[in-house]
């Protein structure tokens, strides 16, 4: 197996999410960005990429949906990693001494009301562990990033506190894209992007193609058309395999009533919802 | 009048936002964050502030959409402004000098393909102006800014290249807010806010609500309820005045299927939706 291509440095949450998925033995590789790994999944460089799509605080990573869209790839499974960040400096550095955190903007989201009561400067950079990197490298004494106990461990990094995220129950769902589809397994979820006519009523009769078939819908994200202002992409999420009876007729069916639509593919469904609830429902 | 409250430096596209919707003697004043533009707005430092809420090319701004819910105050307005940006450098900095650009990522997205063709690195900036005034102060002579004509005359820059969007339909929408609400027009739309039971169909049966009276939907984003994980609240917008008798019914029947419903505002529709087309329709 090719390595598993992730975005970020090596500790990165997608990396975890790519050894939960594909077991401890995993080769993974870390890519400057989410394009990319998009690009060598589609080309055949790489069998499996990795990618964050939602995490449960801070909502969608839009960048994967328009990724999704633009790469003629498949989603092959899924995966939520319970996230749980540390604030990492220098060795020498003190908790009283740090005056900017660094972090991916969602890492930083998903820690603003910690980094409001710490009066620091958060700075938005490309990546948790690469921040981690960064301070360590340029040996910055007065910053600290945000990222995870094993990039603690990886960088040689100070754990200066832990579990700084704001909510407790913090989740980020990965997807795995591939460009072959997997076999069905009987608790499978199905991911579909769909354009609607500019008419009104259009969504909800699409919507009634799911829910008059009694098909769950777990997720529903709406991203521009970027070359048409004010129309939209919608990103939908169900149970269920797109082979089974009621979901294939109800693809024909929201086909006829669309003027875009793409299976992105069926796939188990992590039992880990990350909730002691089971799956949303929208 | 109070100044008009928005986040951003002078220069910025809220601040040119404000003026197209109070008139060119607005007085505006800049805040550091969206919070903070809120919060002076909820206790009555200032009458009104202007947020941004959506792109037509990088899409919504969920920060906007969640502190929409998190403080009580009104959507009294809405604007659409025409996205033209331009690359700003020191005054002897020419386009080949230019290493790094910073910018708001929500810009630093709308040129994406520039900035790959550029081959320049993006660095993440917390406002678009900010990062122009940031580059005069520390006389940065490798780096440049993508910001508006406006902000490179307000700070003495030399605009390296214009129309630099990837998509030259680039319209960002935003919303006048305030504790007070606004006098029906005719011509007006609703922004509402709810969050549906943990139940399959729950959010079909709302939009039905809605197009069963022929109510015209533009507009849906689905954002996570922070403290459970996976399930939604979802932001609609539609035409017509919540006090219109179809919308009041529409929305008493929201509130009985939902286990939250908030009313945000009735506001006049700007005309000029960005669009040669009419509003558009989900």
């Amino acid at each position: 197996m090719t390595p598993v291509a992730f975005h970020g440095e090596y500790g990165a949450y997608s990396e975890e999410a790519a050894v939960a998925c594909f077991g401890p033995e995993t080769v993974t590789r870390p890519y400057r960005s989410l394009r990319q790994v998009f690009r060598l999944v589609q080309d055949g460089s790489v069998e499996f990429g990795i990618v964050p799509v939602e995490n449960s605080v801070e909502g969608s990573v839009s960048q994967s949906y328009d990724l999704l869209l633009e790469f003629p790839v498949k989603i092959c499974g899924e995966v939520n990693i319970r996230i749980a960040h540390c604030l990492l400096g220098l060795p020498e550095t003190r908790l009283e001494d740090v005056k900017v955190v660094f972090s991916h903007p969602q890492a930083l989201g998903q820690c603003a009301r910690f980094l409001e009561h710490m009066q620091v400067e958060a700075q938005p950079a490309y990546n948790t562990a690469g921040s981690a990197k960064m301070i360590k490298e340029k040996r910055i004494a007065h910053a600290a990033a945000i990222a995870s106990e094993r990039t603690a461990k990886i960088y040689g990094m100070k754990i200066l506190k832990k579990h700084i995220e704001d909510y407790q129950e913090n989740f980020t769902r990965f997807l795995v894209i591939s460009t072959k589809g997997v076999a069905r397994t009987g608790r499978d979820k199905t991911s579909i992007v769909f354009a609607t006519r500019h008419a009104p009523g259009t969504l909800y009769a699409v919507l009634g193609e799911l829910a008059t078939r009694r098909i769950n819908l777990t997720k529903i994200e709406s991203r521009p058309v970027r070359s048409k202002p004010w129309e939209y992409y919608f990103f939908v999420d169900f149970q269920g395999h797109y082979l089974d009876k009621a979901r294939a007729e109800a693809l024909e069916a929201v086909k006829r009533s669309t003027t875009f639509l793409r299976v992105l593919g069926s796939y188990p469904q992590d039992q880990h919802q990350g909730s002691s609830d089971s799956a949303g429902h929208a």
